[in-house]
């Protein structure tokens, strides 16, 4: 079964606690490695049958719309996984 | 300034009751082009300089030992994105 993956994140000019969170973890933990952390979400919609065009456009419009809020986030990638 | 990118879903055999309340969601507004969804968590991991085996590694073992907890879910994903 087809699956389109939606990945949302926080738009990068505004605060993103949890990645904050997660940073000041790591600094806790002794990890140095990584610069920044921020964390999104991932969707995974199944699809039964073929991805057409027409569905590939549907799941554009569902990310902007519903999936994710214009406002504080961006829709970063769309991809279609077999 | 690279990035890792993890990719943490919720287990297959769990409920993901966040998916489950898009997926109620999608069926209320009268889109039925999607047989399920499930939502996960990204991260992204900023690097400064260049990405060596060793920190895919460690990129590994954060997202193993911290990021997801294997309990209820799993790493899908690490890929580097420039």
């Amino acid at each position: 079964m087809p699956t389109i993956v939606v990945d949302v994140m926080p738009k990068a000019e505004l605060l993103d606690p949890q990645g904050k969170a997660v940073a000041g973890a790591f600094a806790r933990l002794g990890i140095s490695d990584f610069a920044g952390v921020r964390i999104g979400k991932r969707f995974e919609l199944a699809v039964e049958g073929e991805v057409t065009d027409e569905l590939l456009t549907e799941a554009k419009r569902v990310a902007d719309e519903i999936l994710s809020n214009a406002v504080i986030e961006d829709v970063v990638g769309i991809e279609v996984v077999e």
